[in-house]
């Protein structure tokens, strides 16, 4: 691949592509052409970029062709039909979709985690769900000290569920605080969007159930973690819940090491870690709010549990647009083109 | 104690005690006479009760004179020097602070899981804190199988910072909501009430840190739910983190058991327990919103953890007003009413 390179992004009306085009702007991204691509609904919209207006196409036969990078981020039924489409056109399809996540025939890539496993001709590359990836970048360095168990209880934006999800959070809020006294007195209020509302609550599933009648989210974290870290026998248990913050995701984590390490090595260790900002003091944290719109993970509160043994804690928060989704895909990029300027 | 009973509310102007008054009406807890208490800064000013209006008084020698029972909400602080003389003059001081609640002297009570430890004269009882309520009134039952170890990730409304938590959170929503793009264009936005603004966002930090760096919530977690299930060596660990919600607690609950069960004895044991609503669908959950207001504990999602062995997890909401404080503490003088009839 050479630099600059022809790109295109399929799904160019969410928002996460919309964070895509955002950040081939903002970070100086080399391409040369843009394409965008979108269901027939948003046909004949334009976007701009880098101060030229791009139209919106259609999906078709051969759209991909003289295309070096596809981005796609249009749900799980539109990467499965276009994406090997893209990769047979000479495309890294980078998927933002959870269509090729597990398959064992595609690399599921956090670029500071395990880059290192990126293809090197143009095929499929998964990118993986928000969640998890602010998850092994926090967990990646502490394999060193055997990594036994894991527990996380996320703590999940709207933003998730995309605009929908923000304009509902929004217009649930604004009806509840027209009650001056008890803004929940609607207290079995549906959303569209959430099935109950996150207005002032919080909801203890994300994405749909499975047969074990685990959330789907908690299902990616647990798969996907295990894949990336290529520790196919963690023990790795997660709770997925929604609640009403704008944008980023925190996670509350619990881990347990083989070796009996002291609060300095972990540090140490997490301190190594590409991506991740390291508060070492113990009474600081950072939230969702602050990580909104920033680059890095954010781990705090890293401490031994009071239970003793090599049980861990720590709080781990991201932009789950940025680096759990538009910030990854980008960076999954931006290594292919480092490897071919390399070679 | 003969029925009906005197009672005295110290801390009259909170919404703790709100609730308590709320109660001793809709409950009809049979008092005769009626006391309020409070700072000076509420002196003069009149609550009413059964269509009756009661001064609030201020705390004086002798004040709690011919009172049976005692409710105290007003802090530590005041807890620590009034409670004891309440119970030098002949009343049951329900506690619902934080002070007496480790003290090895005192009894730490929740009726439905603990009643039997009631002592049989007046004394100082300690209400457990609300986060605690909740999980043991869940995790009692399970004390069959042997409870080995439990995690627990706490979502926590505003409401339990009181009133001025409450006032906080719409104020700061009213604010942000008035960005018609993005809400939360003040990232580093802060809180009187929550040190970092609770408003679209979640801070993992409830009370002060301790010697340890843990929060003073997650100890009392910790410490009272040993000491109530009389289970000193448990491991049990709490992350626990406010949300913007607005009353209520929910809890993503891990536990380990000793013996080998299937789903239907965890549901059978649980369905045991006076106080709790159990959700036996897999699919179906409670969420804060709509425990609001209600007395039981819910709990959902009980199901066998991916991790394997003897791992469970489940969901768990209770009103953190009611449950959570007030009505266990009502719940306690109504026992002892009880016990003293029987007898």
């Amino acid at each position: 691949m050479k630099s600059p390179i022809n790109v295109g992004v399929v799904g160019a009306t969410g928002v996460v592509d919309e964070t895509f085009l955002r950040l081939l702007e903002t970070r100086d991204f080399p391409f040369k052409n843009l394409k965008l691509f979108a269901s027939t609904r948003s046909l004949g919209q334009k976007r701009r970029v880098r101060g030229q207006d791009y139209p919106v196409e259609g999906l078709s036969e051969d759209c991909f062709k003289g295309l070096d990078v596809v981005f796609f981020s249009s749900g799980d039924d539109i990467s499965k039909e276009w994406a090997p489409q893209a990769a047979q056109a000479g495309a890294y399809a980078i998927d933002n979709s959870a269509a090729f996540r597990m398959s064992s025939r595609h690399e599921l890539i956090v670029p500071e985690v395990n880059g290192s496993a990126l293809p090197s001709s143009p095929t499929i590359i998964a990118n993986p769900n928000c969640s998890t990836i602010q998850l092994v970048v926090a967990l990646n360095s502490l394999k060193d000290f055997g990594l036994k168990s894991v527990h996380v209880a996320s703590y999940q934006a709207v933003s998730g569920a995309g605009a929908p999800g923000q304009a509902d959070l929004r217009a649930a809020l604004q009806e509840d605080l027209q009650h001056a006294e008890d803004p929940i007195t609607e207290r079995q209020k549906t959303s569209e969007v959430f099935g109950k509302t996150a207005a002032f609550n919080c909801i203890p599933k994300i994405g749909s159930f499975d047969e074990y009648v685990f959330c789907s989210e908690e299902m990616k974290i647990i798969n996907e973690t295990k894949k990336i870290l290529a520790l196919p026998d963690l023990k790795i248990s997660a709770f997925t819940v929604r609640i009403p913050s704008w944008n980023g995701h925190a996670e509350a984590v619990w881990f347990e090491l083989e070796k009996d390490v002291t609060r300095a090595q972990v540090l140490e260790a997490l301190g190594r870690q590409d991506g991740l900002k390291v508060l070492e003091t113990l009474t600081a944290f950072e939230t969702p709010r602050e990580l909104s719109g920033r680059n890095e993970v954010s781990v705090s509160r890293v401490q031994k549990d009071v239970t003793g043994g090599h049980h861990w804690r720590m709080w781990v928060v991201a932009d789950n647009l940025l680096k759990g989704a538009a910030l990854n895909g980008i960076q999954i990029a931006e290594k292919l083109l480092d490897s071919s300027l390399d070679s």
